[in-house]
């Protein structure tokens, strides 16, 4: 296909280094890892090496790894699972979690869970002072992602921690869109549980993890054969976990490379979008390499993301994972951003395999298309 | 590998077709389904015609069918999602449920619902008569599976369905055992949800799904960016649908053909298990095709196993999903079986893609084994 893919936060491509690590398993005959014969064992066998290999790539021990289906179930597991295991007091989230945050926490309060948000400020990071002030009241679990999906803003996790941590709540993070774009190390953080996804490093989608201090008492949100010590029954992805190791392993080993060039072309990108009149959302946080974020005034960002898609590039408008919705994304919303402003958000996510070129391209692009909408809204006005 | 896998109950190698069809979802840029760019679309699109598909093969709408991780969170979601819109009342799993429905099942004890077993008779098979008496109680919500995956044991699942509609109840059934080597008509069935798993017919592990009667009022597990019509967030797994999808399809196509063979090779190796002195579990029940669960007096399940693997045979002891256990199989106790028999238990469960050639070295194989442990218990005492 001609298009040029620009929304690699929403999901990116499988990594050909990845693919050959999975072809064995989609291939060949494989086992049950919990089958006791030849074929059991070399499967447990090869989820217990990529555990160890995933483990290793964000500082832990294998044992800390708990296998699910993707970030959305690591992160309803975290959020419920903790929450099961303690008396219900308060439950903090930021304002800017990705829905399948907010939206166990929310569903918590029916559980006689106080669910409140932490306050970001106008670039989209958690304002600690509120975190703290909150923390006065008795809470349970706090939970807050190290980098926003939508802004790419990396938030000051391991400071909440310790904040945390001094007033006796857990700290769940979602690492999802941090981790393969930054350095992540689980005890630097001092955090108490991390959710990472695999189709967001360049492998296999339909697989993550949960990764858990030893001292987190966890309840299972699936129950049955017994898998993952209990934490996580269901038959063990063995190809998709294979998978998911080499791309943290690949991801690990590039990420200095690959964030030189993704910080190139986004600079390039940005240096373009402000000649062309644009906000760039969250542009004085320190944001993930590959994010830019921004809104031309006047334009609906689905208008723009529709005629870009037809000028040949796929980007995408508020949250990728709810796109469904067209209401302003909350994200900006919780930064004090004018609604107006916010429903022409426009986002694009870089990977290292983009090229200034096509940078280049689409700028030109957007250069035309802001003239023949303006030239359209003008008509109509 | 050398080694003959007769474990297909347990899973099943991934298709050629299958991997085919999956291929191009590996190897190309390939877009979240929820995203509105080209990319996103063509996700969308074959999202949408796997789910037809899958829905064709089982006799529903494509709006029917949820996709899930597999028959686990499957299971779980119809158990804890159909009861969490309802008042709690009396539970009824049958007393042969995987534990992906009973475990789920015995959590909402915590929830004020009345946790009670559906009786079988010898062969395995479910009493109707108890579950007619048990329903006499207010029920809302009775699970029984359509095929179990020890025995074999087909159960009667239309009738249990009438019982229960005429109760008020709502009857879940786990078909994940049965799809692809029975037919499976839902509305004939006459039940309001039912579980499927791809990794069991030879599609790919890591998804499934569960189909749904349009009066099913289901609360969602999985929250968060509201995919699949916000019953069950989360990034859609488009290759693993895809391939599923393509291996529900093949299964349909091929299902009596598949059946003549599997009945074959069963018969064969049933003669020669009779010969060598093993008891068969559920012999006289209707069970599947491919399916003999048998025990050898006085030689552990456990030991069989391990020197029939040394031989070069991969089978497996009690059930597949649960195995890191070494209690007798609940199955062979629910059906009255001396826990010391129950201890031998060994299951066989072949594919088309296993050879008469194959069965007769088993049988060899077999009879050696039996004849060596033998002499080793008789020095023994
Ligand atoms: C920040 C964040 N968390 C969680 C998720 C969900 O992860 P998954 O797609 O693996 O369910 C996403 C994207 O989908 C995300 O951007
Ligand atoms: C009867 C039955 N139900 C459910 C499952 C679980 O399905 P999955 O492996 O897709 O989680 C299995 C086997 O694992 C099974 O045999």
């Amino acid at each position: 296909m001609s298009t040029i893919y620009f929304d690699h936060n929403s999901t990116t491509a499988l990594k050909p280094q990845v693919l050959q690590a999975m072809l064995p398993w989609l291939t060949e005959t494989t086992g049950n890892a919990t089958s006791r014969h030849v074929y059991g064992r070399n499967a447990r066998d090869a989820v217990e090496a990529a555990r160890k290999q995933i483990a290793a790539c964000v500082g832990v021990q294998a044992s800390q790894v708990v296998f699910t289906s993707g970030g959305t179930e690591a992160n309803n597991f975290a959020v419920k699972g903790i929450a099961a295991n303690l008396t219900p007091t308060q439950l903090l989230v930021s304002a800017i979690e990705h829905p399948c945050v907010s939206r166990p926490a929310q569903s918590l309060a029916w559980h006689n869970w106080q669910v409140q948000t932490i306050r970001v400020d106008a670039q989209g990071v958690i304002d600690l002072a509120d975190a703290e002030q909150k923390l006065n009241i008795r809470t349970g679990l706090v939970s807050a992602m190290l980098a926003n999906n939508e802004t790419g803003a990396i938030q000051p996790i391991a400071e909440l921690a310790a904040v945390a941590k001094a007033h006796g709540a857990f700290l769940h993070t979602d690492a999802v869109q941090a981790f393969g774009k930054l350095a992540v190390d689980f005890n630097a953080l001092g955090v108490s549980a991390m959710t990472i996804s695999s189709h967001k490093i360049g492998g296999p989608v339909g697989v993550g993890a949960l990764i858990l201090d030893k001292r987190v008492d966890i309840a299972p949100l699936l129950h049955g054969g017994g898998q993952e010590r209990g934490l996580r029954s269901g038959t063990e992805n063995v190809v998709g976990i294979v998978g998911f190791a080499e791309a943290c392993k690949l991801a690990v080993e590039t990420l200095k490379t690959r964030g030189e060039t993704q910080s190139r072309l986004r600079k390039q990108l940005e240096v373009g979008l402000h000649t062309l009149g644009a906000t760039l959302f969250g542009q004085q946080a320190n944001r993930l390499p590959n994010t830019s974020f921004f809104a031309i005034p006047n334009i609906e960002g689905e208008t723009l993301v529709t005629a870009l898609d037809k000028a040949g590039f796929a980007v995408a408008s508020g949250s990728a994972c709810s796109s469904d919705s067209t209401e302003p994304s909350h994200v900006l919303l919780a930064m004090g951003v004018e609604p107006d402003l916010a429903r022409g958000a426009v986002r694009v996510s870089v990977s290292d395999t983009n090229t200034e070129a096509e940078i280049q391209g689409f700028l030109k692009a957007l250069q035309q298309e802001v003239k023949r909408l303006k030239g359209l809204s003008a008509v109509a006005a």
